[in-house]
């Protein structure tokens, strides 16, 4: 078999079932191992789209691949590289170079830069583990380091096969599942006690599950888990999703002082937060609003735990979360529900007015919960998305890069077949990858895109001040749509906007409804953010105008 | 003067004029410092574009600078970093970084990744020169050393200002020039003859001009010298555009098998070839099939001379050009006239036939020579664009990424606002970062962009066989363009080129032409490569099918 049939035949085996990517004439054997090896690929229009797919899927899948040529391919996927390390996302790349047989130090090829391994130091910066196989016999053991430690740490790798090794025939060596870690039982069962012991004297205990609990698979057992100990459940801004919205004990996103209220009187008032595998940074903590604590905190992070000043190192997330489930059992009073809604608008009946953001996510709320998969962009969209009811929500919420939710949605689509995308993107967001939709059409997805156009980077306007500079030129979205086989409509109503959701709902095709909003309008967040941001700049009394 | 404010003014004193970016949080002052310094700057669709096109700038001015927000916005700008680096370009990358007084260990903020130097590590391995600002009162030096380093080497630079430090106030120092490199008279003295008497003692000599030669501002000189020593001139892939083709010493574009033959013959022939600023590598010694020879090529490099087995090093390349032309003169016959142009289709003359590549050829360089600043994208449009007469070309010839050309022409308008860009771009291409138009559009710019639709990657199917994977999807490009503001139509026969050829001309906004193309249709290079690549698997024995 050839090494690049096997790296492919491999993949499958390891559950990959489509990898995202763009050929390229270093990537060429890659792309004849993969029909050799009968992986199935979407071809994407930009290399940036194809690392957000993989990502996405490897987000809902365990591990995702995006497939690049040297240099000029793969580079292209180094700011998605870097959100998948940042995030947590088991995402592979693999690169395609040239020939080893090509390479005397004289003869320098197209794409390459400083010599021939820049790209591989680049990656390297980026991911858990990067090697080229550079060595046929020891290729697919290099390839079982990259892919074991990607799966391992949940974090990014690279591969790289040069032409040549990657047509070389081998013998495939037979693997099966990578090893679990091993866990030392005496050390668990220290660590369940205390945290049990924990929770079963505080008076406010509370579950604050964050993104690692989808990266162990763990929802279904968050759910029993808050059951048994009578926990309820906030969720993290990037965790959203990890826990199913219409679970009565479930009280809301948090997002400290720029969040709802119901999630921080939660967290806030407890005298004992179990943190689960939540990536604490400046978004995810309301902007350092919350009320993190040492004494009252006990995180449960991916791979250790910590409570008050000690650490019990090398117990995985899945294990404590196991054995503390098994170890519950507490007669407590039940639950009480909350109330995570938005207020109610004055508008939200007049139906014939210009639509409003608030709308949207009551109409959304009322129509759509649970029925479509959400992936949001970075912008106003992901504000609006933490606001609907969901139990599947994808977004970049801790590194916050632009452009990700369109790309997503085909590694969403093709990783949760039976969900619908619908995506939540940001005129902004839309204006970097949102071609992408041809990919989409290409591929006969039928997600729902809505694309929110308020003009321009309404968040750094939030951040900032109103200001020219934030303007975006305004495309007709629809017909662009329309040119790239999408379904398409523009609305500028709420009774537009329900007539337009009913039609993309009845559609089997990719369907973008273009939302038309006042350059003004806000989410109740970036409304927060803006009152923040406006009486910062009050009380430092700075005033700049435009 | 705030920091920022002054990195700006110190850019205008070193003639940019404009800078390409996007807005993002920690890039906030830095668009607050462009303000104040007056400075103009055009706000890209997405990152890769403002890199592509400050590429552009730089490559026409000497200094281009491109601007984003921290990780998430700099980081997608690698992959034309790292193009400015094989090409030698000087490109400066302007990052915002998150606020110093915000950086304790247990703090990661949005846009980091491992830690708050991953950026800055990442861009080291792609410039000449990679640092932070984070000592507000060095923070100038350090600037003067990225950008001084860029100018010099003629290599990107990357500059990375935190947010607290590019608010501060600092006294601005006063700076001139940078000092030119010094020269040791002797050692030139001694190339200089050594060159000299090679060519005049040579039976065949000629000259070969790079790219370094647009680097240097050398063209009109080249003529000079080319004049005075009665030289014939071919050009590299990478350097078209850098002697001017209607002057009659002009003797083509050299890519040996793949090229015309024209350039190849006089080359090969050549019994001393001055070669001056030539990248050399697989694409511009048409894949080694060159007649490289030390005993025979003079090698001027930007930065040494090689002749034979010797190095004169610390030479550059305007120092020996100038010096070499001041000590010419040589009673010479005068050099032919060459004949360069593409051989003649028979269905020329049809013009309600359907439109070929090299009808497209023979029409631009019938009516549009010289008339236009031509920039072309990696693709057929690419080899098409070598065959046309012109004293202006850009085109990643050298790394070959693919997204340059339409981006690219924000760079070129703004650098020779007199010359009217003529993007040439295929549909793979247009269909990574076509959308950048959008922007050509608000910036009322004029480009007239042509593009190739054959429906596919038709380069990967010449290197490779008639393939399905290589299919693009059909946009209606035409719609989209106006979509986006532009003027638009499409053409599918010579007639209908021609027509739209002159609209185009009469327009003075951003025009686009969408030439439908035969899938099989392929421009004279193009047609070579699929020869060679189709002979050498047949010598191989190689049949696959789809």
């Amino acid at each position: 078999m050839r090494v690049a049939t096997w790296v492919f035949s491999r993949l499958k085996e390891l559950g990959v079932d489509v990898t995202f990517g763009l050929p390229g004439d270093f990537a060429l054997p890659l792309y004849d191992g993969q029909a050799e090896a009968g992986m199935r690929t979407v071809t994407c229009t930009h290399e940036p789209g194809a690392a957000f797919a993989a990502d996405a899927y490897s987000r809902l899948k365990g591990l995702g691949v995006a497939l690049g040529t040297y240099g000029a391919g793969t580079l292209n996927m180094v700011n998605a590289v870097g959100m998948s390390y940042a995030e947590h996302t088991p995402l592979l790349i693999i690169s395609g170079a040239p020939s080893l047989k090509e390479r005397p130090p004289e003869r320098p090829v197209h794409h390459t830069i400083r010599d021939w391994d820049t790209p591989l130091r680049v990656f390297r910066e980026l991911t858990v583990e990067a090697r080229p196989a550079n060595d046929p016999h020891q290729a697919a053991l290099e390839f079982e380091r990259v892919v074991g430690a990607v799966v391992k740490h949940r974090r990014p790798g690279y591969f790289e096969i040069p032409t040549d090794v990657a047509r070389l025939e081998i013998d495939p060596p037979t693997l099966g599942e990578f090893p679990k870690p091993r866990v030392d039982p005496a050390a668990l069962d220290e660590a369940i006690r205390e945290i049990r012991g924990a929770l079963l004297s505080a008076r406010r205990p509370v579950l604050y599950a964050g993104v690692g609990v989808r990266r162990f698979g763990l929802s279904a057992i968050c759910v029993k888990l808050a059951e048994t100990y009578g926990l309820p459940v906030v969720v993290s801004v990037l965790g959203k999703g990890v826990f199913p919205e219409s679970h009565s004990h479930f009280a809301g996103v948090f997002m400290g002082a720029l969040g709802g209220p119901t999630a921080r009187g939660v967290l806030d008032a407890s005298d004992c937060v179990l943190s689960l595998g939540v990536l604490r940074n400046d978004v995810n903590s309301g902007f350092w609003t919350d009320r993190f604590d040492k004494a009252t905190w006990i995180e449960v992070a991916e791979d250790a735990v910590r409570i008050r000043h000690h650490v019990y190192p090398d117990l995985p997330l899945d294990a404590v979360v196991l054995a503390l489930k098994h170890a519950g059992c507490r007669a407590t009073a039940p639950v009480p529900r909350f109330e995570c809604s938005v207020p109610e608008e004055k508008e939200v009946s007049q139906g014939a007015s210009r639509l409003r953001v608030n709308q949207i996510i009551h109409e959304l709320n009322r129509v759509a919960a649970n029925r479509y998969a959400y992936v949001a962009d970075i912008g106003d969209s992901w504000f609006l998305g933490l606001e609907l009811k969901t139990d599947m929500f994808l977004a970049p919420g801790y590194y916050a890069t632009m452009g990700y939710a369109v790309p997503a949605a085909l590694g969403m689509s093709l990783a949760e077949p039976l969900r619908r995308p619908f995506v939540l993107v940001g005129d902004g967001a839309f204006q970097m990858t949102g071609c992408e939709l041809s990919t989409l059409v290409r591929e006969r997805l039928n997600p729902i895109i809505l694309l929110l156009n308020n003009g321009g980077y309404m968040m750094l306007e939030a951040l900032d001040r109103p200001c020219a500079r934030y303007d975006l030129p305004r495309w007709d979205y629809v017909t662009m749509a329309r040119a790239m086989g999408a379904e398409a409509c523009r609305v500028e109503t709420l009774d537009q906007f329900k007539a337009a959701l009913q039609r993309a709902h009845q559609a089997s095709c990719t369907f973008l409804i273009e939302a038309v909003l006042e350059r003004s309008d806000r989410s109740p967040i970036m409304k927060r953010i803006e009152d923040v941001m406006r009486a910062s700049r009050a009380a430092s009394g700075v005033s700049r105008s435009t």
